[in-house]
């Protein structure tokens, strides 16, 4: 056995994204101590880009030391107590995995289906709340990285708010490559992925919870299921008010990596990386287009980040086709998930992926293995 | 605000110890995809050198993607049912917060108590035993982080499996440090830490679970509470037979760094690394002698991987003088925890850090700062 060298790749599937050589340099400085006066500047300036990224004043952002599936546990196991009714809305992979949270949680989910690849219906969400007036959380996924659609985040929080019910979003591929306004939209609880448009390696989860979110996390009447995830516990090591009390160890070198993919952003300007994952969308579209490939999603519910593509018809194997991208071109494009498989491809453009060079190898490699 | 550069210190507290530069220049290779058969390939040589640390044929060997608290919460969040009377020996910090894994998880703890410093008592563990038939686990931390001590961990197995009990031991301090035989001595379900001996960064928790924990959790009549941690789902991720499905997206780069960590533990040996550990040891407490420091723990019943000092009594501020460690000599020292902070020092020989160099460096710096 001998060390690992891995392949050089050109990452355009959902997440990871291709990672900026000054992030992967930040990554590989030394570690330090997780309690370091050092360790704990890094950490709050760490809180502070965060803010800028999700547009919020929320004291209460910060990473989690662990994928955004955690991101997403962190947030229902808090915020959902026993028999708490929870309207999840249903799309596509990730809204399953809502569900699943709230069940586990001891929480009743009422289900708000809609087709994968079609938004989330406000008309279903309003009448779930209609009918269930006692509803306490309304959760749904901003930007469903298993189909690519966009879901009208500003229109559900406020519907949502107005019948006195709190949020849970999953801006796991939203987050720097689309808009998202957490104080603007009124969110209430948010996760999301360090992989995916901020180009960081994966396994961290940022998310950020407003006070209203935190009220109900104080009055719970029993403790938060998991110990690691219990925000009673992590706030006390993520504030820097009064001195930090151990919870567990950060993991360091991630944090490093983070912290120097938010710089990037915020050297970029939020507003700015938007625009360039929308052109460079547009791009990747007018070649597909000229191509005969279609998109699963209408086109004003299409994420730029994530271009989710209808396999043709005389594909017979298209596992074959992804392998030959991989093989042939190191180019990783995403199978579909779940309801999709097999039926369409999941061509990302997150982060540092966003480039006119990405684009045209794709459509490249994608004209050389389809003939 | 501008990229992090972090000093260059000397980790000899509790973890995360030095990490060599192999490590985190393997860190900093470039990210390719969770799903990449070359990374899956990663993963099937991490789980065959994880065996070998741990001396197991166990298959469920791998890591989990979270820090080692994450671990530990997988091991009772998996094992732990409604109402299962739990043995926790608490004699530090981190048997204080198995007890509080096995509440959140619906059990029942029987709290066995020793002094911290002392290693567990096995006659107070088979009263209990005996006392309460119907017990189903007993759980106990191999190497307390937070008194460098370490218990029978032999016997103590041994004595649960004689009353047909499972075990969940600790061995976050342990694996890599010193003598630890999961298969030899009947460990059931265990985790560790990645910034420990292994000298990797913080982040990720290796596990280990045998046939007999294995067929405690496919038999539970309730899911795992945590999606996250459900080792039924993980299982379909880290299996390699009959292809992976799809759970989290695991942190790439960490297990870069890992698979090197291990590789240089594999490349040492085992058996001289638990030796390293112990000869560093006996370096550190000879210069520590020939100042007067004494030790917390009796000689016998100490990890030589964490040396945990007495505060001499004519130290009026032990916060100053670890400052002045950090300042002068970028030297990181562990505060003591829980009841015994103020009281001690931890002083880590933990993997790379366990160096003839560090320790004189260790002994000057100390020499400096009493002055």
């Amino acid at each position: 056995m001998k060390s690992f060298i891995p392949p050089k790749r050109t990452l355009m599937g959902p997440g990871p994204s291709d990672v900026s050589p000054r992030v992967l340099e930040a990554m590989a400085r030394p570690t330090i101590g997780h309690l370091d006066p050092a360790f704990q500047k890094l950490m709050e300036e760490i809180k502070i880009l965060l803010r800028y990224a999700f547009k919020t004043e929320n004291k209460l952002t910060f990473p989690v030391s662990a994928p955004g599936s955690a991101g997403m546990e962190t947030c229902f196991a808090n915020l959902v107590e026993k028999g708490d009714k929870v309207i999840v809305c249903v799309n596509g992979v990730f809204g399953t995995r809502m569900v699943e949270n709230v069940i586990r949680c001891g929480g009743e989910a009422i289900v708000v289906n809609d087709e994968w690849g079609k938004p989330v219906s406000i008309e279903k969400v309003e009448t779930e709340l209609k009918a269930n007036p006692d509803v306490k959380i309304v959760a749904f996924v901003a930007a469903e990285t298993s189909t690519g659609v966009a879901s009208d985040t500003r229109t559900l929080c406020k519907l949502a708010r107005a019948h006195d019910c709190l949020t849970i979003v999953d801006a796991v591929t939203s987050l720097g490559g689309s808009e998202l306004d957490v104080d603007g939209w009124g969110i209430d609880a948010i996760y999301s992925g360090s992989q995916k448009c901020l180009s960081c390696p994966p396994g961290i989860s940022p998310v950020s919870f407003n006070d209203r979110a935190i009220e109900k996390i104080k009055k719970r009447e029993k403790p938060v299921q998991s110990w690691f995830m219990d925000l009673n516990l992590v706030m006390g090591y993520w504030d820097g008010e009064g001195g930090r009390s151990y919870h567990h160890t950060a993991p360091v070198n991630a944090m490093y990596a983070l912290h120097e993919s938010l710089l990037i952003l915020y050297e970029e300007g939020l507003e700015n990386a938007w625009k360039r994952h929308s052109e460079m969308s547009q791009k990747l579209r007018e070649g597909f287009n000229a191509m005969g490939i279609r998109y699963l999603v209408e086109e004003k519910y299409a994420l730029p980040q994530l271009n989710t593509i209808l396999i043709p018809d005389h594909i017979t194997d298209e596992a074959a086709i992804r392998a030959k991208l991989l093989n042939d071109h190191n180019l990783e494009i995403g199978a579909g998930l779940g309801a999709l498989a097999g039926k369409v491809w999941r061509v990302g453009l997150m982060g540092h992926s966003a480039r006119i060079e990405n684009v045209e190898k794709c459509l490249a490699a994608f004209k050389a293995v389809m003939n």
